[in-house]
């Protein structure tokens, strides 16, 4: 359960001393802390140690142990490197004296270069597109994506149908204006970024996450290649190009309305096929 | 430069202490140390921690600092976690008391599942390319590739031609048999993951790495779908999905010959374009 009020608490982390931060956990019936969750709180971490002129370009994170909902997480910056124009922070996140998350990211002062990008694929517009699927007659995908929808409306989330069993499509953006602060978007695309995700290992086999296979993520990367807005549509365009040995890949690209690529993100995730009922 | 023997002796560490170890450079005249020997040391100083029954399944590093041809390196290992059915593991690299090189890598005992993988794309065949490039008459891309073939004669390149733009392939192995540990495979694996693909954010801008644009890795991600020999053929299918800011992102897929998808690497490097001369 994430509101729009919920989220900026949650990305709003309490400073305890130089480098320790403690974040909320949101008052919630789940068994574990969303994915997401900690990833963008740990990113807000080491953002709040980087100096303000760097943006971050890239994280890669594992998820140790299930994060427990009841209690506040703490996250301890380690500042491996400040360089002239890049500075890495590592992040471990603590729950009950264990580190439940560790995160190494990586910070550049803003420098011109050479540019291409992958073109946006072409999908119907947000508007177009309902924004409540259905409501579902039968305990199915349909009924997943409903309760995707009362849990995370902090989003605007608008799923693109009919995509084949190679990918899935959808338009996402905050429920509500952002501030202007561009550390503030990308810790919310990096929040976002884990929701719909790993549940894409599964589109090729017609399972159910949670309900037919336990799946839980074992680690996130993002690269963030051009600054965005969170509260403006983006679409979520994600495959899954393999899955072997009970883990899945998954892999998404992040491209604004008008094309721009705005971040590539890779999941890999335990998936273990639940016994028959 | 890397003989088959000397890959032999720099991915076999030392060990100092428990969880210690030195790995040796090469002698080489280059002014930094391969960013592959670094991943494959590192990888072999964490697999040397972990339960022999657990393979590694994915690894994420930063490179901090160039290395020192002139020293060996030292590797710290961290043992994050150790579960049931993951291990976690945590490597520093150092030389002249600072940090060069920090990798997460996640092992797991082996476990079925699902399974599904993207195709290989069609190639030639290995044995129809030239082992050796044409011995080039100006300074060109084909002198580049005669450089690394003579750099790198532990492995036996065969460079697919006319791929476009948007990619590049390669098929490749080491250029003599290894003994059948798997481990030993996968860190060869990851030292050659280095070796093509950074560069292939610059065949769009149709610029040459080192002598037209300064590149640097600046980290490293690979998932390990299944087993694979590195000394037999696997094709490595590379792409750029995008440049700015002065980075680039590459991304890899090794495949066997047969079609199965080994491995996914995906990698961003510093893109400086060198002043006109």
């Amino acid at each position: 359960m994430a509101t729009f009020e919920s989220l900026m608490d949650l990305l709003e982390l309490e400073r305890i001393e130089d480098d320790l931060f403690r974040g909320a956990s949101p008052d919630t019936d789940v068994q574990r802390v969303f994915g997401g969750q900690v990833l963008g709180q740990a990113l807000s971490a080491a953002t709040a140690t980087v100096e303000p002129d760097r943006s971050v370009h890239s994280l890669h994170g594992y998820f140790l142990l299930p994060g427990d909902p009841a209690a506040p997480i703490v996250y301890e910056v380690d500042r491996s490197r400040t360089g002239r124009s890049f500075s890495t922070r590592r992040v471990v996140a603590r729950q009950h004296g264990r580190n439940i998350f560790v995160m190494s990211a990586s910070y550049q002062i803003p420098e011109p270069g050479l540019d291409h990008a992958d073109p946006r694929p072409d999908a119907p517009d947000p508007e177009s597109l309902p924004a409540i699927p259905p409501s579902p007659a039968d305990d199915g995908e349909d009924a997943l994506w409903n309760i995707l929808y009362r849990r995370w409306t902090a989003f605007d989330i608008r799923r693109v149908p009919d995509t084949g069993p190679e990918r899935r499509q959808v338009w996402l953006r905050t429920s509500a204006a952002l501030p202007d602060d561009p550390h503030l978007h990308t810790a919310v695309l990096a929040y976002v970024s884990d929701l719909t995700l790993l549940s894409t290992t599964l589109i090729r086999h017609k399972l159910l996450p949670h309900k037919e296979v336990q799946i839980a993520s074992l680690d996130h990367a993002i690269w963030f290649h051009r600054p965005a807005r969170a509260d403006e549509w983006l679409l979520y365009d994600q495959a899954s190009p393999s899955a072997s040995g009970a883990r899945g890949l998954a892999t998404g690209r992040l491209f604004t309305r008008e094309g721009t690529l705005v971040a590539t993100v890779v999941q890999e995730g335990l998936l273990r096929v639940n016994p028959a009922p």
